[in-house]
């Protein structure tokens, strides 16, 4: 059974208990958070997982990394390092969204080496199998790409992006539209050109049910893709993307009732103002399933610093209630990521996500915060180092200018800390 | 006469002309918001500036850059490096908060290449002479602080941090609060050092009028700084913090009928769901004197990256109406920062600017992201690297995976740009 179908029952599974205990919160708001369907638990039953991972209402903000290859760069070794960095630095999910190379062997060696759970977007093997067998994705026939996604869901996947959304009605809205940059998303755009094409429906949603079945039967958590996400500014929250997310919204629907865990993933490119309606509109127009948000990011402009401006996007919507971020890389836009980027954008989201916790006040967010600050208070530099989210980093910069006292090279002898606590009378003293 | 005192009698200065051409505003929309206080333009008689810059309400959001040597570090020609860097890549002022070496000789060198406004703290250079001359900062005379302030004015410093509202009540209330991080402003401590051991009123705010004649003689611009501000999270908004800036407030309304320009410096640690309020209580309390934040930083946990931590908090404080963000770099409570450091700090903050120009509709930020979608949508690689706020970066980021085709080593041809345009019939054509 999913964890939906047992937490429906009134069953608290194993896995349930865990995220309870790791989120510091019984294990009976779980059962009913997932029973509800505002709280999601990917577990593929064929994958065995070192820390499993809530995703919804009342949780921590959850962080997830991409990895993967590209047609220009498939190096299984550096997809694994990425894996590793990803995970070392905090992230609670990753997805392999391998496009070059071997696909599977890749996928099935991040799947064995990763001890978190796993995403991935069926359709882009589906895609490159039919452009190898055909020549072309838009000759990919709905049995190719459903042979994919069983065969992704009998390795261990444990939840996938599935594009149901984008349809003749929203491909319509999308043209009568006029948009900047019509769809960033490769999936969307896969489907798209295969829906015109073909002329024909979408099959992931119109053989949504056999989907459902496929998920249903290895507890693969739908992750309902917004393939008509903004790319840029001036296509935020239009017509074609409210549409799909209608789409999303009865979708979500019709995998609670099959028993089917399913999240919604959103936006993109959003200025600061409308991020807060975006996640309102998700939790309303889909009944408060868990939203992921890539990004979002709130400029077009910061090529290079993409992470930064992700991150900015993200704390507003994780506190406006967006769930689970996914991180953006300084590489957005630009390249593929390596594993300092990989680094560099899990930090940046973490930041995001625990600026958000505080605000929720969730079980040790605030608490963390405040033994840096009376580490800070005291001067001791270990103890903040190993509070920081990249403690090497916090040594080294530390050290690159060496202080000749218990201070740091910012202000040397005229500390605040140090001064303040000497007028007052407190003695510093070391945590 | 000042800029206040010159929009005050209905004169429009070359100076206010200026601003209004890099603003694409009216002049008089200027000298109104001079008038009334709520914009200021730092420019002192005596330093010849190369770009001016108003700071306020209807205006694009002002960024910061702190330079300055420490007592463990102070070497001029990095100082110029900085300048320059920080100048480079956009900052529209730096601040030197020198406190090692040759502080004189040093602030004289950065006010002679500076083409952007000065800020300096000079109760720091007054601290420092009075260990050299007495032993103690506590020992430092009224007469010594006006000196330097009254020096650094004749110098050419454009605006000045003064700490008028560290007072004998709001030392009272800091006490009775029961802080984490009681001070953690430099001039802030010194002042609460000074007041304690000489059990005498601050000498800023008990000879206001001696400031404000020394200001209004050069047009130095106030910077009523914030010495109580939080210094951590668990502080935030506390009653020492509101009372200091109940007190800035009415020291804005005796600058403004001195003819002195003001402004008010804001915190500093902030969570998230607080920004917003803290914005409103300064432009309510202070009479919509415009509002030079640092940070703020939404968690206590990011050293290391304190710069992506600081954006979020400034781009959240921008859209609230905060106008000027100080920097925060990575280096923020480990150490003196680089020239590497200053370059990051500068991008965040001008990343959180923009995210708000954006959304006040500033003249031309939108257009700005606009331009950049449209070279993304086609392929034009070298327009984006233009269009972005390290244009060298840019390049080298989609330099190092060298892509065989027109799109990036990310997507390689399953591009959804190239994809949906094929799709589509529509041709990329470059910019």
């Amino acid at each position: 059974m999913t964890q939906l179908e047992l937490a429906t029952r009134g069953n608290i599974s194993l896995e349930m208990k865990l995220v309870a205990e790791a989120e510091g919160l019984t294990a009976e708001f779980i059962q009913q958070g997932v029973a509800e369907g505002t709280i999601v638990i990917p577990a593929n039953h064929n994958h065995r997982l070192g820390r499993y991972c809530g995703i919804g209402r009342g949780l921590k903000v959850k962080v997830n990394a991409n990895i993967g290859t590209s047609s220009d760069y498939s190096d299984l070794h550096g997809e694994l390092e990425k894996l590793k960095v990803a995970i070392e630095y905090g992230s609670d999910t990753v997805m392999d969204l391998s496009t070059g190379g071997d696909i599977n062997a890749i996928r099935r060696a991040i799947l064995k080496e990763s001890s978190v759970p796993l995403g991935t977007v069926p359709i882009y093997q589906a895609g490159i199998e039919a452009i190898e067998k055909y020549g072309a994705i838009v000759d990919m026939t709905a049995d190719d790409l459903f042979r994919v996604i069983e065969g992704q869901a009998e390795d261990g996947v444990d939840f996938i992006t599935v594009h149901c959304g984008v349809t003749r009605d929203t491909i319509g809205r999308l043209k009568r539209q006029g948009r900047v940059t019509d769809i960033v998303s490769r999936g969307g755009a896969f489907l798209l050109g295969w829906i015109i094409h073909n002329d024909k429906e979408n099959p992931l949603y119109e053989q949504y049910d056999r989907l459902l079945e496929i998920a249903k039967r290895h507890d693969v958590t739908l992750s309902l893709g917004d393939g008509l996400r903004p790319g840029s500014l001036a296509d935020a929250t239009d017509r074609p993307q409210v549409a799909e997310l209608l789409t999303l919204g009865e979708l979500v629907d019709r995998a609670r009732e099959a028993g089917v865990q399913a999240m919604v993933e959103g936006p993109g490119h959003v200025p600061i103002d409308q991020i807060a309606a975006n996640v309102q509109i998700e939790k309303s127009l889909c009944k408060g399933a868990p939203f992921y948000v890539l990004g979002p990011l709130v400029t077009d402009i910061a090529a290079g610093y993409e992470h930064i401006c992700g991150a900015i996007g993200g704390a507003i919507a994780a506190v406006a209630g967006a769930d689970f971020l996914c991180y953006v890389t300084p590489s957005e836009h630009l390249g593929l990521p390596d594993a300092d980027d990989v680094r560099e954008g899990v930090i940046a989201s973490r930041i995001a996500a625990h600026a958000a916790d505080v605000v929720h006040g969730v079980k040790g967010a605030r608490e963390w915060d405040l033994k840096m600050s009376q580490a800070r208070r005291s001067l001791d530099w270990e103890a903040q180092a190993k509070l920081s989210l990249n403690p090497e980093r916090s040594r080294k910069v530390r050290q690159q200018h060496a202080t000749s006292g218990e201070t740091c090279s910012m202000c040397g002898q005229l500390c605040a800390m140090k001064l303040v606590s000497d007028s007052l009378g407190i003695k510093t003293i070391k945590c």
